[in-house]
C-alpha cells in the first residue's frame, strides 16, 4: 500500500474525529491472539480426492516450525492446537513437544482427542451402544488432559463425529445419557486451569442425528458438567441462516462462550478460509466479542476476555501457510472494525429505537479500511506490515518444498 | 374404505403377531388428545393476501361451535387454544366463555397473549428498549395469567414476534437480559397447576435476530424460571433441515418439553396442515415420544404424558374445519404407526449395532396402513369412522356460509 | 466525513497505482442509475402487522414525489416502477401521470402487473386451471402493455405469486403449460422498445410449488419467448446457499438477463435494505456486471449496459426515504468497489491458477472505503455529498408527517 | 409377512374398487427398472473416515457378481453403472467385461468418466484455464463414449466435481464458456443410440461456485448440444426445499429429463439410502412419472418411459449389499403406490379447484400399504417375496466375508 503513514494518519484523525481513542484500539489489537492448528500445515481434502501441496508438513515438528512461522509474520498467534493421535509423539514424549515448540517462541495450545478415525468409533465413541468402545473412547480423552498437563494446554478441545445416519439405528435419548455420562467421566480430569470446551455441529459426518447437534445441546451438557466446561463455536457447524453472533452473545452473557473454530462456508462445513465467504459475519462475531470485552457485567466481560481464538481449516487448494496468514489477517481485520465502533452513540440510538441510524452507524464501522490501522500496529510490535508479503519474500516455501517434497495425501481428513 | 372390518382383524392379526398387544394401541390412541386453536377457524393469509373462505368464523362463539364439531367428530380434541385480545369477549366475562364452551363439549386450552398487533410492539414488547412498553406487555401477559385462572386453562403459550430486522438495531445481549426478566416478573402470576410454554422461531418477522429463535434458549430461559415453564416446539419454527424428533427427545428426557404447535411447512413457517409435507417427520416425532410414554424413565415418562398437543395452522386456500379434521387424522395416523413399533425388538438391533435392521424395523411401522385401526377405534368409540366424510354429509358448510357469509378477510394475520 | 479531500486524493492516488483510471471510474459512477418502486414509499408489513410510518405515501402522486426527491439527492435515480391497480389513477389517465413525473424529473420504469390480491386469483392468474380467470389475467397484462405505451415504460415486470400449497392440489405439468400459453398470447403485446421481465421466487406466498420456482424456468420460458423476454433477479428469492452472482454471470453471458429487484434478506424473501446481511455478495454480483460491462463479448457487454437495476424492499420498521436514499448508496458503494478490481492483473493470475492471490486480488477492492470516491462523484455531479444527511437536513420528513399523517398501515403488502 | 394372499386379495379388491386396474399395475411393476452402480459394492466414506465393510467388493468382477445378486433377487435391476477407471480392466478389454456380466443376466449400464481423482483436475478438468488439462479431460470423456460402444452402454454420465472455493479463483463466464466448448466437443463422439446425462450439483467438493450447479444450467447446455443430451437429477443434489418432483415435471414435459442418481439426504449430498429420510418426496417424484408415462402428450410420455433409473449411494455404516436391496425395494413402493393414484378422478378434482380432496386423494394413494402388491408380482416374476430374507439366508455374506476379507477403505471415496 502506498503512503501508508499518511493514510493512516489520515484515519487516526478519522476514528478521533468519532469519539474513539487510536491509542486504546491499537493496544487491543496488540494483544489479540489467534491460535493456529497443527493439521491445517499438512495435506486434506474433500471426500472426493486430496490433493497434495509440495511443502506440506507432514510430521509434528514441521507443522510446528510453520506455526512459529506464522507466529513470527503476526506477532498473535503464540500457540498451536494439537490434535491426538496425528501428533503424537513416537516415544509419547509430549514435554519434549513442548519444549520444541517454546525454543520457537509457541505454546502448546488445544488438546484434541480423535474419536473418529479408529474403526471402533463406528457407531459412535463416547456414546457408543458397546460400553467397551465408550471405555476407549473414555480412556483416549483422559490420556488427553493428561497430555494438557504435560504440555501445558490449557483446553480440551471435544469434538465428536458421532451420530447416526439413519432413523432408528440407535436410541436417541439412549445417547444422549450415554454422552452427558461420559462427559461427567472425563471432566474430573481436567488438569488444573483447563476447560472442556465442547464443540457442536449441524451435521458430517452422521447425517440423520448429531449427537451434539447445536449449541443449546452442548450448552445444557455444559451446565451439568461445572463451571469449567464451555461451549465451542465452530463458524461452519451451524444451519443455513443461523444468526452466529446472537449465539455468541448469549454464550458469552451466560459465561460459557469458551472458543471458537475460525473458518467460513457458504454450503455446509466448507472449511474455507475465515471471512472469504462472509467478511460482515464475521465482523458482526468481533462486534459482540469487542462490546463484551468492555462490558460492565462482570460475566460478560470476563469470558469475552477468555475466549480461545483458534483456527480450524481445510486449506484443499490454495496452499497452507500463506492461506493460514491471510486468514489471521481477516481476523485482525474484522476486529479491528469492530473496535472503530462508537457504542456508547451506538447504544444512544438503539435506546431511541433509531432503527437506520444504529445500523447505518455499526455499518460505518465496517466500510472503514483498517488495512493502514493493522500496518501502524504491525510497525509498533517490530514485525513487517504485510506479513503475506514477507512470506512470500521469504524464500520459506521453497524450502519447504525441497526439503519436505510432496507428501502423500490420499490418506483422507487428516 | 371397503371391507373395513376385513382390513382390521388382518391388520390385527399382523400386529400381534409381532409382538403388539392391539387393546393396547387402541386404548393408547384413545387417550390421545389434540388441541385446535380458535383463530384457525377464522380467515388468515399471506402479506400478500387472505382469501375469505365462506363460512369461516369470526366471532369467537363462533369459533368454538366449528371446535366443538371438530370434537365430536373425532372425539379427542376437548380443548381450544385462544388468543387475546383476538378471544377477548366484549364484556371480558371469560367465565361465560368457558360456560359456552362447556355446553358444547370443550375446555379452554392455552391461552395466547398477542404481543406483536400493538403499534407499541413496533421494536419488541417484552424486551422492548422503552420501559413504559416492557410495562404494557407485561399487563398484558400477567392479564393472561388470571384469565387461565378464570377459563380453567393450564397454559400461558408465550410467542414473540420479537427481534431485529437489521444488525445494530438493537443490543442482542440487551435484549436477551430484559427478556429474561419480564418472564421473571410474569412466571409468578401463572396459577395453580398453570405453566408457561416457551415457543422458539428460528425466524418471522424479525429477519436479522429473533428474540428466542431457537429451542436452546427457550429452554436455557425456562431452567432459570423454574419447572413451571417449559419449551413449546412448532413444527416450522426451525431452520431447514434440523432434526426436530432429537430436539424432542431431548426435552423430554430433560422433563421440559411442554407442548407442540403441530402444522407442516416445506420452506419457512408455512403453517401447513401437518402431515401434508413430511408425514414422515411427524411419525418419527410421534414415535419418540410414544418411545418415551413407556419408559422406565420417570422424568421423560411423565414429561411425555403431560405435553399439550395443538394445531397452529393456516388455512390459507383449503377452508377451514375439514383441513382442521384432516389435521386431526394425520396426528392420529402418525402416532398410530408409533405404536406399532416392536420396541424391545428395536432396542435389540440397536445395541448389537444392527444399523439396516434396525432402521428397517422402525420404518415397517411407517409402511403400516392405519386407516382400519383407526376406523376401529372410532367404532369403539362411537363416531364416525371417516370424520371428514360425515363432516362432509352433516351440512354444516352450507349452514355456516348461508349464516356467517363471508367475512372480510384484509386484515391480514387474524 | 472529516478532510473528504484528502481522503479522495489519497485513494485515487492508490487506484492509479493499481493501473485504474480513476476519471473512467468515476464516469461510470455517474451513469450507474437504480429504480426505486412506488410501492416501498408506502406503508407495508408482514402478515403479522404492518406498522404505520407517519408521513409514508398513500396516493401515486405522494410516491412520484417521494421518488423524484431521492432522484433529487442521488443524481442517480430517474426512474420510478408502478404497480397496477395500485397506482391506477382515478381516470385511468396514466399520459398525465407520465407528465406529473415528468415536471418532476422521473420518467416511468417498469410496470408491475398485480396477478394477485384479486379474490379470482387464490389458485393462480396465468395458470389458473379455470380458462376465465386465466383470461381475466391475461387481460390485465394486455391491459399493462398499453400503459407501458402511454408511460413511456419500457419493461414489463411478471412476477407471479402463483403456485400450490399441497402436494396433488394441481397438476405440476398443466400449470406450466397454461403458464407458457399465457405468456405467449402477452408477448404480441410489448410495445415497441418494451421487454418482458419474467421473475423467479423460490416461495412465498406459495408454499408447495411456485409456478416459477427458479432462474432455469423462467429462462427456459424466456427462450420460447423471444428476444424480448428476459430474466429479472430479485436477491430475496433463492434457495439458502445459492451462488446468485453465478446466475447473474450466466444469464448475462446469455444475453438474457432483464433486471434486478435489489433487496437482502438472511432467511427468506425478507425485503430488507439491500446490502444490509451481506454487502459482499452484493458487490460480487456488481463485480459481474462491471466485468461484462467491459468484456469483449458482445452478447454479455451489451446485455450488461441494458440490465434494469430497481429497488423492491419493504421498509416495515425503518422508514421509507431515508432507507431507500441508503439503498441506493449502498449500491453505489459495492459498484464503485467493483470498478476497483484491477481485472486484467486478476485474469493473469485466474489462467495462471492462483487461487490465493486471486481471491486476494478481488476482495481487497472490496476492502477500499469508497466513500470518499463517491462523495467526489456526487461534488462532480453539483448534489450533495451525504444524500441521507442532507435529506435529514431539508426538513422534508416534517412536511410529509405533517400533510399527510398516518395512514392506515391494516391492509397488509400494500 | 403373514397372510400374504389374503392381504393381497384385499388390497386388490380396494384397489379395483377405486376404478384402478391391478393387472396394468401389476404388470408396470413388473416393468421397472434401477440400475445399481459399481462403487455402491465397495468401501466407500466421509472425509472423516473410510469404515471398511467385511467382504465389500474390490475387483469390478466382485462388483459384478454383486450386482448379478441384486438383480436375481430383486428381478428388475439388469445393468450395472460403471466408473473409469475405477473399473478400467487390467487389459482394457471391456468386451470381455461385457461378456463376463452376460454371462450373469448383466448389461453395463452408464459409463461415468471420473474427471476428479488426477492431480492434474485440482482446480477443474473440461473447464479448467489450462488447455492441456481440458484436453485431457475430453480425451478420457472420448475413451468413455468408445467404452460405451464395447460395452454396449447407451449413457455417458457426466458429473464434474468442477467450481471454484473462492470468489475470484477463476472467471465464472470463462468456466462456462470453456465447459460448453467441451461438452461440444464430447457430444459427436457418443455411439449409436447413446445419450449423454448432465449431472447437476448444488455444491461438493466445490464450495464456491460449481460449475454446472443446478438443472438450469445442465438444461440450457443440453439445450445447445442436441437431442441427446439430457439432464440427469441425482436426488441429494439440491439447496434445501427444492421442489425436485416440479423439476421432474418440467425436465419430462420438455423430454430432456435422461435419468436420476436416487439417494437421500437430510442435510447435503449425505448419498444415504434412497427413500430413507423422505420417502414422501420419492413418492412424488414417482408420481411425476407415472403420470407421464400415461399422458397424452408424447413428448412427456416417450420422455417417461426412457428414463434412466439408477442408485447412486455411499453405504458407509449399513453394509453394501442388503442395503441395495432396500434401495430397490423402497423404489418398487414408492412406484407402487403411484400406480394407486386414481388419475381421472385427481385430475377432475384438481380442475375443480378442490385442494384439500385432491391433496387428499393423492395421499391416499402413499398411505396404501404396497407390500402384499409387490410380493406377489415378485411371486408372479418366480422371485422370493422378500428379497432381503432371502439373500440373509442364501449364505452369500459369509461367503464374501471370507473369500474378500476386508479391504483397505482408507483410499477416500472409491
Amino acid at each position: 500500500m502506498i503512503k501508508q503513514h499518511e493514510s493512516y494518519a489520515l484515519l487516526a484523525e478519522q476514528l478521533a474525529a468519532n469519539g474513539l481513542d487510536v491509542d486504546t484500539i491499537k493496544e487491543r489489537l496488540r494483544k489479540q491472539k489467534i491460535e493456529t492448528a497443527s493439521w491445517a500445515y499438512a495435506n486434506s481434502g474433500t471426500r472426493f480426492k486430496a490433493f497434495a501441496w509440495p511443502g506440506a508438513a507432514v510430521t509434528t515438528a514441521e507443522k510446528i516450525e510453520d506455526a512459529a512461522l506464522v507466529n513470527k509474520l503476526t506477532g498473535i498467534c503464540p500457540t498451536v492446537a494439537i490434535h491426538i493421535p496425528w501428533d503424537r509423539p513416537a516415544d509419547n514424549d509430549f514435554a519434549a513437544m513442548r519444549q520444541f515448540a517454546a525454543e520457537r517462541g509457541l505454546r502448546i495450545g488445544a488438546v484434541n482427542p480423535n474419536l473418529f478415525q479408529d474403526d471402533a468409533y463406528k457407531l459412535g465413541s463416547l456414546e457408543n451402544p458397546d460400553p467397551g468402545i465408550r471405555e476407549q473412547a473414555l480412556d483416549h480423552c483422559i490420556e488427553c488432559c493428561a497430555i494438557m498437563g504435560t504440555t501445558g494446554s490449557t483446553g480440551l478441545s471435544v469434538w465428536l463425529a458421532d451420530g447416526t445416519n439413519y432413523a432408528g439405528q440407535d436410541s436417541l435419548r439412549g445417547r444422549k445419557q450415554r454422552l452427558q455420562a461420559s462427559l461427567e467421566a472425563i471432566y474430573p480430569h481436567l488438569p488444573d486451569g483447563g476447560r472442556m470446551l465442547l464443540e457442536y455441529k449441524f451435521f458430517e459426518p452422521a447425517f440423520y442425528s448429531t449427537d451434539i447437534p447445536d449449541w443449546g445441546t452442548a450448552y445444557a451438557m455444559a451446565l451439568k458438567l461445572g463451571d469449567k466446561a464451555q461451549v465451542l463455536v465452530d463458524l461452519g457447524h451451524h444451519a443455513q441462516g443461523v444468526n452466529i453472533e446472537q449465539i455468541v452473545a448469549f454464550l458469552v452473557d451466560e459465561g460459557r462462550l469458551g472458543g471458537f473454530h475460525f473458518n467460513n462456508r457458504k454450503y455446509a462445513d466448507d472449511d474455507l478460509i475465515v471471512g472469504s465467504t462472509n467478511p460482515y459475519e464475521l465482523f458482526l462475531i468481533y462486534n459482540e466479542l469487542a462490546e463484551a470485552e468492555e462490558s460492565s457485567n462482570a460475566t460478560a466481560r470476563n469470558c469475552a476476555h477468555n475466549v480461545a481464538y483458534g483456527l480450524d481449516q481445510c486449506h484443499n487448494l490454495e496452499g497452507k501457510i500463506a492461506a493460514t496468514l491471510y486468514s489471521v489477517i481477516n481476523c485482525q481485520e474484522a476486529y479491528a472494525k469492530a473496535l472503530c465502533v462508537p457504542r456508547a452513540r451506538l447504544a444512544e440510538l438503539q435506546q431511541d429505537g433509531a432503527v437506520l441510524a444504529a445500523h447505518a452507524l455499526l455499518t460505518d464501522a465496517f466500510r472503514v479500511d483498517v488495512r493502514p490501522l493493522l500496518a501502524q500496529v504491525r510497525h509498533e510490535m517490530g514485525i513487517a506490515p504485510d506479513p503475506i508479503a514477507e512470506y512470500w519474500a521469504s524464500g520459506y516455501e521453497d524450502k519447504i518444498r525441497s526439503e519436505r517434497g510432496i507428501a502423500d495425501a490420499s490418506g483422507g481428513f487428516q
